[in-house]
């Protein structure tokens, strides 16, 4: 099964504008995801300590478990577009990525294989989405694939109908403008149906099926 | 206070392509409100028998309490665009619309005020949303205001920070192209805080304050 989990703003952005290096999720992007940064059960696996636990850990639990591999986009690993230079990026999560499984990167520019400590290996795929897909799919030997982003990557998998479960946290923030989870028509048509509704402070948690 | 109930999409539309007088919700657009109709809290004010009592129910009962005024846009009355004809428009709602309290309909076009059946008096007001919402209020001696629709009129509201409580009603099905709520960086930047969140068949309620 393949899962997908983003913070969405009211307005449907899941990033905001003008995105750079030092800001990856653009202007007022941040505040998509300070209902998570307070959970225990995000600050945990991400190293820090403390956090509280409210209605919105069971949901982030349920997004961790059972995650035998990963894939993303080019720009959520990080290094900017273009070919890999001299000094290879090592993507934006430090020496010990929360990942702890194998995630699969998509690029139009072929790499070895990243391997960093606590069970984190990046593998490099350059021939589309499904394939991606597909390899994670063999190095989860039967547990989930998470999608881990961005929006690119994501409107691909939802117009292919790959994904399984749509978990989507709605913030009260009205962004107005930036990247939109569902742009240009991704995902048209999809037949989803609604599993669960969770109310939490500061956040709506929907999760959806393919039907 | 200014309340405003809509339905939406996943992918946040409010109607879908390509709207006609034949077909005013847009290709799909009546999907979004198939939960509605079964409800015996919408049926009976429509003058409709039978439907269910469910988790949708209290939020219905809730956007129908105590309003004492409706405001709408030209289009949601109905008639077409333009001055109005000889034989003057009626509206879409028949001799005994659904609202039962003074309506102030915004259009370029003024015209006498209109009244029907079962409290209705359709007025037309034609010096902007924040004069119509003025009436409305002075109409509604206390009571709220609703905001009926369509989207046009709502990105106004929303644009204006008129709206004190905006009552979502999401549903799982993603319509690819249409009206946006929130198009055209309608709303960016309001302060809304989250105060109720219903899991209801078909449909994920989602309601805020203006802050």
């Amino acid at each position: 099964m393949l899962k997908f989990n983003i913070a969405m703003s009211l307005d449907g952005f899941v990033a905001g504008p003008n995105p750079s290096e030092q800001d990856p999720l653009g202007e007022g992007g941040m505040r998509l995801h300070e209902w998570v940064f307070e959970l225990a059960a995000w600050r945990e696996p991400h190293g820090r300590e403390g956090g509280v636990v409210n209605e919105s850990t069971q949901i982030v639990e349920q997004s961790q478990a059972n995650v035998g591999a990963t894939i993303m986009g080019r720009n959520m690993f990080g290094g900017g577009p273009g070919p890999w230079g001299a000094e290879e990026w090592q993507g934006w999560w430090g020496e010990e990525p929360p990942f702890h499984v194998p995630v699969f990167v998509l690029t139009h520019h072929a790499r070895e294989p990243l391997a960093l400590a606590g069970g984190t290996t990046f593998h490099f795929v350059t021939d589309g989405v499904e394939s991606a897909l597909a390899q994670a799919q063999e190095a989860a030997a039967g547990k989930d694939v998470a999608l881990a982003g961005g929006a690119d990557v994501a409107q691909q998998c939802l117009s292919a109908g790959l994904i399984d479960e749509l978990r989507l946290s709605v913030v009260p923030v009205v962004l107005g403008s930036g990247t939109r989870l569902f742009g240009a028509g991704a995902g048209a048509g999809l037949a989803l149906e609604q599993v669960q509704v969770v109310q939490a402070p500061g956040v709506a948690h929907l999760v959806y099926r393919k039907r």
